[in-house]
């Protein structure tokens, strides 16, 4: 019956599962209540937001053993998350010499260059030693001095990139080798302001496990592993996804982004997509006469301009997927717009034979839109072919335009192409209206 | 002048930038006038369905030499591309008998399954081995037999998982020391059966270089290395983006996809939303006599459904990444309803505001809107408050939804909201109008 507080019973398992609805002082205390062993396990775990949040929790006289477990590139992770340029300068004060250098190093970078996002410690080996002699090195080094010992890099005296060997060649190889018989002398590397999505194609493209990062010397500085490039490809997604959806990225998880902060990411956009489809009640406005003569054209207004918007951000979505992934460049443009204005057509058929089809029923059921039903679907018909092969063709090529001027592809949301082919579906569809019902309805 | 045909000079790097756009003709040529090893290279880093068609391009006496080069997973993902059974068998023929059937082994899983990711080569050690026996024993292994040496297991005789150990460590422990006295003894381990997604989010949380995955008994099986999880990362979210813009994912890339899958992919679901999209034009019949009395009405219509589609698409490609990432689960629906319903009303009284003026503006300078001005005015901005705030009620919940449906939450798609969204919004709209406007316009 009595059981020990439950608190006593902790392990890192539960902790990790209850953390996020702990509050600071629970998380705080959670930690003090594991083995230093596995409360540090869940400390690498963290985010550097979560990482930096929970620093600021603890007491000065703790902080400083938990930021020297970290390494460099965390470090400079975690430090960047300080909100207070004061607090930056207290945790660089608290690592060795030697860290402090490197982390200080990593914060001149761009957190999405290869340069803020590589480990400067990495497993270095002269051209001249023996493979024996490279085995006995590399395992005298300590613990934590190299994060990721899967490739050995081979440099000069002026720390040049001169080849690679993997662990693997290295101890299959004769031990009385030496190190540049055995290393692949032509690697492949990044310079310091590559961008991480072009570091994340690299990596998937070849499949290597790291990649080293070198200055325009080749002067080699670092190494990008592909346990970072997993994060890269999550968080990229995770923008694309939430531009996409015609907001701005949140850059922080949906439950616990303070919601002033999030409305505004939201509004932004909201509001100019509005303003841009004010131009629709305009639009509207200039055919008012039409609608007031045949109420009917106005019944289909929303079927025509949605159908232009929904096939509109299928072809977006599609284009900016293929262009994240390196797919398509800039110069695909016009494969694109050929392969869009066919599907676009024959989309735009499809849907095109089902309204008029619908109308032709309802009419001959429900007597719903009088004598000269068969030309309102037939306008309706056409209006579609048209907006929707429309929509395909904008929703295709708005990514290029962006890029090409500079803006990021995936703006071209999904809303964004909806409010486009709006106006223009309007127009097409009165305009065929005017068209075909000249002398009847009109 | 006279310069050697370009094909002489050719480069592995060469050969890869201009992949995509060679015939199957000049592919197999290229790889043969490369050295073997480049060619190789150029390979490995082909996805499983560009080996798949390679291979069926080269002579037979050559098929045998390639697909022995590669690692039983992949070899394994190259015959699951195969279309036709019976290629599949002459292909696991050329395999040497222990790739066969490890081979046939991983063909059983499913794809997106631990057991289909996974390599079913790893270093194994024995527990009583000294330290310097295990770098020794692990030097001796072959090239090809292990393809990621970063974790050493350990294994009793029964092949049950008992521990594991890291290259670094077993390299900076003194090598007198048992592999039972540096390993650690509680590995993290995915079964089987454990889903690819969830497998990465193992990943991803823990920064593992590599998952063991192990049956029932606990009896080890292979390893998921973390540069599968990059490819795995990457092909969730191209499915994830492609059903939120309202298509089938193509699970092929854009350019390369045929033209009649493609269409039959995209015109699916655009079908299906035009069917749901036709209920709009029921509900304008509906109000055919209020719009036939007060045409200004219909001018906001486009404006009214629009904004809540694009809440909508915000709020669900929010909701959709944020299951995705493991931040939000079923149980979680409650509080994603209060955010979403503060955002909602915050986010609409901001359209409603700018709608407002817009129509007073307008009326100021052009006289559009008749005496009652002010009134239709109230009427759009309280509808607007409406419809944003069912709009992303709408579409944070649908992913719940779908998902306890047992249906892909991802398929609440923008497009998909929006249909949901404009029915209902047209309701909103008119039922609005008919309280404000009755006696007036209407």
């Amino acid at each position: 019956m009595s059981e020990s507080p439950p608190e006593e019973r902790i392990s890192e398992a539960d902790l990790r599962e209850a953390w996020p609805a702990l509050s600071c002082e629970e998380r705080v205390e959670g930690l003090r209540l594991l083995p230093r062993n596995a409360a540090e396990d869940l400390f690498f775990t963290l985010t550097s937001r979560e990482q930096a949040e929970l620093m600021l929790d603890l007491p000065a006289e703790e902080q400083r053993s938990w930021i020297r477990a970290l390494a460099p590139d965390d470090a400079a992770d975690l430090i960047q998350e300080m909100p207070i340029l004061e607090e930056r300068e207290r945790f660089l004060v608290m690592l060795d010499d030697v860290t402090r250098k490197e982390v200080q190093a990593l914060l001149a970078y761009k957190e999405d260059h290869a340069g803020g996002l590589m480990n400067p410690r990495f497993a270095r080996l002269r051209p001249d030693m023996t493979v024996d002699e490279a085995v006995t090195y590399l395992r005298r080094q300590t613990h934590q001095s190299v994060e990721m010992p899967y490739y050995a890099y081979v440099l000069d005296p002026q720390q040049r990139l001169l080849g690679v060997v993997s662990f693997r060649e290295l101890m299959a190889a004769s031990g009385t080798k030496r190190v540049s018989e055995v290393m692949k002398p032509d690697v492949m590397a990044v310079d310091e302001q590559t961008d991480q999505e072009a570091v994340a194609r690299l990596v998937r493209k070849t499949g290597l496990m790291a990649v080293p990062v070198v200055d325009r010397d080749r002067r080699m500085k670092g190494i990008v592993t592909v346990d970072d490039i997993v994060d890269v490809v999550s968080e990229e997604a995770t923008e694309d996804i939430q531009k996409l959806g015609g907001s701005e990225s949140l850059g922080e998880p949906y439950l616990t982004i303070e919601m002033r902060r999030m409305i505004r990411k939201r509004a932004g956009w909201l509001s100019a997509l509005f303003l841009g489809e004010m131009l629709t009640a305009t639009a509207m406005g200039v055919f008012e006469k039409e609608i007031d003569k045949a109420v009917v054209l106005a019944l289909f207004v929303p079927l025509i301009i949605s159908s232009g918007g929904n096939s509109g951000s299928q072809a977006t979505s599609l284009v900016i997927r293929a262009m994240a992934l390196g797919e398509l460049r800039l110069r695909d443009w016009f494969r694109v717009v050929r392969r869009e204005l066919m599907a676009g057509l024959a989309l735009g058929s499809i849907l095109g034979a089902i309204g008029l089809t619908r109308i032709v029923l309802w009419e001959a059921f429900f007597k719903t839109y009088g004598q000269h039903f068969v030309l309102v679907g037939l306008t309706v018909a056409s209006s579609l072919i048209g907006v929707v092969t429309f929509g395909t063709l904008a929703g295709s090529l708005l990514p290029f335009v962006l890029r090409r001027l500079g803006f990021d592809p995936a703006s071209a949301s999904a809303p964004f192409v909806a409010t486009l082919v709006d106006v223009t579906g309007l127009i097409i569809y009165f305009t065929t209206a005017s068209l075909i019902l000249r002398g009847t309805l009109l």
